[in-house]
C-alpha cells in the first residue's frame, strides 16, 4: 500500500470528447472588439454550448466504471484544454472576457482556462449510455478534449442556496440576460 | 507556443490544506458495522465538515491569483487526496457508503475518492483571504491535502435546476435526513 505522491501528480486521460464545438475563437475575446461585440460573441457561444450534444468516449478499461450513470440526470466532467498553450498557465490575472472596461483579477477569482492546473468542470446533461459511449448535452469542451473523471451531480455536494457573486460577474450576467 | 500535451498531464500543487480532519476513518464503512452504525458516522461525518474551518496556504508565487476571490461567497476546490492508496484507483466498483444493501456502482456513478484520477471537488464557503491564505468552511479535505485550482463557484456554471439522482442516493438522503 502506496500512498500517492502529492508533489508529483499525473494523470492519465480516460477518455475522448467529440464535440462539434472545434475551436475557442468564438469565446476568447479578440483585441480591437467592441465590447457590444464581445458580449454578442458571448450569448452566442453560450446558446450554442447550451445545446451542443458530444459524445464521450471512454477507454474500453473504463467502461464499467460507468455502470450506473445513467440513473443520474446531470453530470460533472472534469476535462483538459488540449489546445491551451503551455504558456498561458503562467498567466497570473485576466480582464474576465478579455474586456478591459472590467477590473484585472487573478484567475482563482475566473474560470479562465488559462490557469496553472487547467482542469475544467463542466456540468452536463446525462442523454444516453452504450457501452464505453456517454451522449452528453450542455458540454463545453472542444473536440478532442481529453476527459478526466466523470462525476455524478449531486446537489447536496455541489449546489448552495444563496451564492454571491463578483460585481463585474453580476454585471456580464444583467448583459448577457442569464 | 506548444500545446499542451494530452497523453502526459502533470499537475503541481498550488497550495495545501490546513484541516482538524486529521484521517478518513470516520468516512470510509468498515466491513462488519452495521447499516445503522454506518448511518450515524455518516451523519457525524457530514456535520463535522459543514462546520470544518480551513486554511488553505497557496504558494507564494501564486498569492496574486487570489486577487478578487473575496468578492465571492463560495468557491470550487479542486484536491488531491494524498492519503489515498495508489492501488485504490484500479477499482471499477464499489457499494456505495462500503453498504451491501446499496447496489453495486461504477465509480464514475459514485463520489468515491477511489478513481484513476482522484481530483476531488468541494464546493466551500470563502471567509476570508489574507495575503496567501485563504480561509474557508465547509471543506471535506484531510490535512495536509494538495490543492489543485481554486476557482470562483458560479450558478449559471454549477448549478442545476431539475437534477435526478441515482434511487440508491435518494435512499442514503432520506436516511441520512440531508
Amino acid at each position: 500500500m502506496e500512498a500517492i505522491d502529492p508533489l508529483n501528480i499525473t494523470l492519465h486521460p480516460v477518455g475522448f470528447v467529440s464535440s462539434s464545438i472545434k475551436d475557442v475563437s468564438l469565446k476568447a475575446g479578440k483585441d480591437g472588439l467592441r465590447p457590444e461585440e464581445v458580449l454578442k460573441n458571448h450569448r452566442k457561444y453560450r446558446q450554442m454550448v447550451e445545446e451542443n450534444i458530444c459524445t464521450i468516449t471512454v477507454s474500453e478499461e473504463y467502461q464499467e466504471l460507468l455502470d450506473g450513470i445513467e440513473e443520474f440526470s446531470h453530470a460533472l466532467i472534469l476535462y483538459w484544454p488540449h489546445l491551451l498553450d503551455e504558456e498561458r498557465r503562467t498567466l497570473k490575472k485576466v480582464h474576465p472576457m478579455g474586456r478591459k472596461d472590467l477590473p484585472l483579477t487573478g484567475i482563482f477569482a475566473t474560470r479562465s482556462p488559462a490557469r496553472p492546473n487547467p482542469v475544467l468542470i463542466s456540468v452536463v446533461r446525462v442523454l444516453a449510455r452504450e457501452k464505453n459511449e456517454l451522449m452528453v448535452k450542455g458540454f463545453e469542451a472542444v473536440d478532442g478534449s481529453p476527459v478526466l473523471d466523470i462525476k455524478p451531480h449531486m446537489k447536496a455536494y455541489d449546489t448552495e442556496d444563496k451564492v454571491k457573486v463578483a460585481s463585474w460577474l453580476e454585471q456580464i450576467e444583467r448583459e448577457v440576460g442569464e
